[in-house]
C-alpha cells in the first residue's frame, strides 16, 4: 500500500475544502458576524495544520496509484474533507452537535440534502452558503477538481483514472478525451457553464442573488438543501420550473453534452439510458398527476407539481414545492421506487443509476433466454455495443452489495423504533443521496429525530451511495492492508 | 413447443389434486354437512372433467420435456391446481369472493399461510382440513408427487429433471440418487416420516387428533395457517416448542437428511448452508431475546416466544405465538430481514434460501478481491468444491429480478392506499411465502383489506416465490410462445 501518495492525496483535497472555506468566510466579514468569523478562521487553522503535515508526511513517495489505493485515497478524502468541512458550524455554535454537524456536512458533499436542522432559516448566511456550496463541490466531484485543476495532478499519469473512476458514479468511466486532465476539465468546464445558466435564468425570473447561488448550487450538485424552511416552495411557478428543467439536465451523462458540443447529435438521440431516463421521469410524472388530480385545482399544476417532485426525487435532489406527504399511497410508492433508480451515469445525481437499472434488465433478460437456449451465447449489448462480462459481473455484484447494506442499515437504526415506513425511507433516501424520506422523515420533516448511532450509520449510507461503495468497502477490507508494499 | 406433453402434466396434477380433495370430501361425511358435500363433489366433477379433457388432449403426443416445457409445465400446474383447488371453498360459500378463495388456496399451496379470513374458527372442519393439508402438498412439491407415484411419469426418463428442477426451490437441484423417481420417492419418504414424528410429538403433548394433523401440514410444508384465531397462541409451551423443532427440521436442505441415512455424518456437519441457517437463527434468536426482555416475565420466555417467532419467519411457515406487532422496532426489523433470507435450498422453506445469500456474500467478496487484484483468477467455493460460473450468474440474475418483482408489486398494492410498511411487509412476506407481515397485515391481521387486484397481485407474487421466479416468468415470455415444434 502506497501510504505516501494515498496521504498527498488526502492532505491536497483538504487544502482545497479549505481555499473553498474562503467564500463563506467573506461572507461572513460582510455580514459583520465576529464569531462565524472566528469559526471559519479556527476551522481554516486546522485544516492548514492537517492539510499540510499529510503533504509533509508524503514528500519523497512515488506519486503512482493502484486501483486499491486510488479506492482508498478517495474514500479517505471524501470522510476527511467532510469531518473537517463540519468544522465552521459547530465551531459557530450553530449546529451544537459535531455529530450533526458532521451529518450535515456529508449530506452536503454527497448531494444528500438530508438535514439535521430543524429551522434553516436560523442559520447566517455564510454556513448557508457553506452548505449549498458543498454540494456543488461533492456533485461532480473534488478528486475530479483536483485532476483537473492542481498541476502536480498531471504527473500521475495513467494512474489518476483510478481516482476518477472511484468518484465518478455509474458502472463504467468515460474517458473523453485521451487525456484524463482534459478530460477533467471539460467536465467541470460543462458543469460550471450549466451552473452560470442556471443562476442566470433564476436571477432572471426575480429570485434574490444570495438564494439563486445557493438553489443553482443545489440543482447543480442536485443537492437539495434549501435555504428556506418551505425549500423550493415559496418561490413563484416560473422560478420552480426553472428548477425542474435544470435538475434534469444535471441528471444527465455528463459526456453526452461533450457529444452535443462535437455535434455527435444522432448518437445523443440514440442514447439508450437518456432514452429510458426520459421515458421514467416522462411516465411517473403522467401517473402521479392523474393520482393527485383531484387534489389540484387546475391540471397544470398538478404536472406542475408531479413533474418537479418527479424530477426532484428521481434526480436525487430532494428538492420540494409541496408537502408530498400528503399525496396519495400509489405516488408516494412511485416516488419511493424512483428513490433507487436515480438519476444517469457520469451525472452529479445518485441512486442505483439509470444505466445500471437497464444493464440489470438486460441481464435479467438474457438469463431467461439462457434458460430457453441453453447453448447459445447472448452477449449484452448497449448502444450497439457488447458490455464486456465483467461489467455485467460487476452491476450484478453491485446490486447484490447495496441490497446487504440497505438491509443492514435499515436494521441498525431500527433500534430508534421509527415505523418501517420512517427507517426504510430514511435509509433509502440517504443511501441514494436523495434528502427527504417519508412519514416522520417525510418532505417537511428532518433526520434530528435519529440517535447520533443512527446518524452515524446514515452518514456512512450517504458516503457510500456517493462512492458507490467500492471505496469505503475496500477501506473497511483486511485484504486492502495486509500486504504493504 | 410440445403443447400435448404440457397439458398431459397439467391434466395429470389437476387429477392428483381432485384424489387428495376427497380426505376433506370424507371429513364433510362424517361432520354430517350436505352443503359442504355437495361442494366437494361439484369441485371433483370439474376437476375430473377438465382433467380428463387435458389428458384426451395429450393422447399420442410424445412424452419429452425441454428445459423450456419443464418450466411452462410447471407453471401451468400451479396456477390451475390453486384455480380448481380453490373451488370448494367458493362453492361451499364460506369464502364467498372467488378472488378471496384463489387467494386462500394460493397461500396454501405455496406454503405461505397468509390469509383473508377475518374468523379462522367459522370455517368447517372439511375446509380447515383442506387449507392446512394443500400446504403439506405445495411444500415438497405436486410435480415431485407425480415423479414419485405415477408410473407413467417414468417414462420421461431423463427430461422429468426439468420438472423438478422446476418446482424444487435453491439454486441447484441435488440428485440424489441417478435415477429421478428414487430420489423423487426418496425425499417423499423423508418427508412423510418426519411429519408422521411431528404429528406422533403433538398428539404426545395432548394436542386433539384433528388439530395435529392440520398443525403439523403446516409446519412440515412450513406454511403457517393455523386453525385458530390465535394462531399457535393458545397451546402449551410444549406443544409450541415442538412446532419450533420441527420447523426448523423443515427448514433444512432434505438432502442432508439423506445423507445422514447414508451415515455421511462429517460431510453434513461440515455444509456451510446448514451451517449458516443455524448461526442466523442462533444470533437472531439472541438479538431479539434480549431486545424483547422487557416485554416478559422470565428470561425463558423471552428466548421461548423469540426462538419460536425467528423460527416461524426464518423457515417462512408464518405460525405466531404473540403478536410481535408489539415488539420493539429493532426486533420487528430483524424479522423483516429473515424474511429475505428464508430457509436452506431444498427444504419446503421459501425466501432467497439460506445458500443463494451464501453465493451472494461469496461473489460479493470476489468482486472486492477482483478489484484489488483484476489478474487472479477467483473462484467461488461452496463446500469444498468450486461453483460454476453460471450458477454464479444466475444467482445473481435471480436477485435482479427478484428485487424487480418487489418494487413492482410494491408500486402496484400502492393504490389501495395503506401505509408504507404495510405494503412493503405485504409483499415481502407473500413473496417469500411467510403470511403475516406488520402493521394492517401483522400477526394479528389478515390480507381481507386489500382490493381484489392488489389480491391477485399478491396471488402471483407468491407463486412466483414458491416456483423460484422463471417457470411464470418463462410463461409470460414471448420468446417461449414463438417458435412451435
Amino acid at each position: 500500500m502506497n501510504v505516501k501518495s494515498i496521504s498527498r492525496t488526502v492532505g491536497l483535497i483538504l487544502l482545497i475544502t479549505g481555499i473553498f472555506q474562503l467564500f463563506p468566510l467573506l461572507i461572513a466579514v460582510i455580514d459583520h458576524e465576529p464569531r462565524n468569523i472566528l469559526a471559519y478562521i479556527e476551522s481554516l487553522c486546522l485544516i492548514l495544520l492537517v492539510g499540510s503535515a499529510l503533504l509533509l508526511f508524503s514528500r519523497g513517495g512515488n506519486r503512482m496509484f493502484s486501483a486499491q489505493e486510488g479506492f482508498a485515497a478517495t474514500g479517505l478524502s471524501w470522510i476527511f474533507m467532510s469531518a473537517f468541512g463540519a468544522l465552521p458550524f459547530f465551531l459557530s455554535g450553530q449546529i451544537p452537535s459535531y455529530v450533526d454537524a458532521f451529518f450535515e456536512m456529508v449530506s452536503g458533499f454527497t448531494t444528500t440534502g438530508a438535514s439535521i436542522l430543524t429551522d434553516v432559516e436560523a442559520l447566517s448566511r455564510c454556513n448557508l452558503f457553506w452548505r449549498s456550496f458543498s454540494h456543488w463541490l461533492g456533485g461532480m466531484g473534488v478528486l475530479v477538481f483536483l485532476l483537473a485543476v492542481v498541476p502536480g495532478a498531471r504527473k500521475n499519469g495513467g494512474t489518476g483514472i483510478y481516482l476518477m473512476r472511484a468518484e465518478s458514479p455509474g458502472p463504467s468511466v468515460d474517458k473523453l478525451t485521451p487525456h484524463l486532465r482534459q478530460t477533467a476539465m471539460i467536465l467541470y468546464g460543462i458543469y460550471i457553464l450549466l451552473t452560470a445558466l442556471c443562476i442566470v435564468c433564476l436571477l432572471l425570473g426575480g429570485m434574490p442573488v444570495f438564494d439563486s447561488f445557493c438553489i443553482a448550487f443545489g440543482t447543480a450538485g442536485t443537492g437539495g438543501f434549501a435555504i428556506k424552511n418551505s425549500s423550493m416552495g415559496g418561490y413563484s411557478y416560473f422560478l420552480q420550473t426553472v428548477v425542474t428543467v435544470f435538475m434534469f439536465l444535471f441528471g444527465v451523462n455528463f459526456s453526452l453534452y461533450y457529444m452535443l458540443l462535437l455535434r455527435k447529435f444522432k448518437a445523443v438521440f440514440k442514447n439508450e439510458e437518456l432514452r429510458l431516463y426520459f421515458g421514467i421521469a416522462a411516465s411517473s410524472i403522467v401517473l402521479i398527476a392523474i393520482n393527485i388530480s383531484r387534489m389540484y385545482n387546475t391540471v397544470y399544476e398538478s404536472v406542475h407539481h408531479a413533474a418537479f417532485q418527479v424530477v426532484s426525487i428521481m434526480t436525487t435532489t430532494g428538492y420540494g414545492t409541496v408537502d408530498f406527504e400528503q399525496w396519495p399511497a400509489f405516488s408516494k410508492a412511485i416516488l419511493l421506487s424512483l428513490m433507487f433508480i436515480g438519476a444517469s451515469a457520469g451525472s452529479t445525481g445518485g441512486g442505483l443509476k439509470v444505466s445500471r437499472v437497464l444493464l440489470l434488465m438486460k441481464s435479467i433478460r438474457r438469463t431467461i433466454r439462457k434458460a430457453l437456449h441453453p447453448r447459445r451465447v447472448q452477449p449484452v449489448y448497449m448502444d450497439g455495443r457488447a458490455v464486456s462480462e465483467e461489467v455485467c459481473d460487476n452491476v450484478n455484484a453491485y446490486l447484490a452489495i447495496y441490497c446487504v447494506i440497505l438491509v443492514l442499515s435499515f436494521a441498525i437504526i431500527s433500534v430508534d423504533g421509527f415505523s418501517i415506513g420512517t427507517n426504510f425511507s430514511a435509509v433509502a433516501s440517504c443511501f441514494n443521496n436523495i434528502g427527504p424520506g417519508f412519514e416522520l422523515v417525510g418532505a417537511t420533516q428532518n433526520f434530528s429525530i435519529y440517535s447520533d448511532l443512527s446518524k452515524i450509520i446514515l452518514s456512512l449510507d450517504m458516503l457510500l451511495g456517493r462512492l458507490e461503495i467500492f471505496p469505503l468497502l475496500l477501506l473497511l477490507s483486511p485484504d486492502t492492508w495486509s500486504r504493504r508494499r
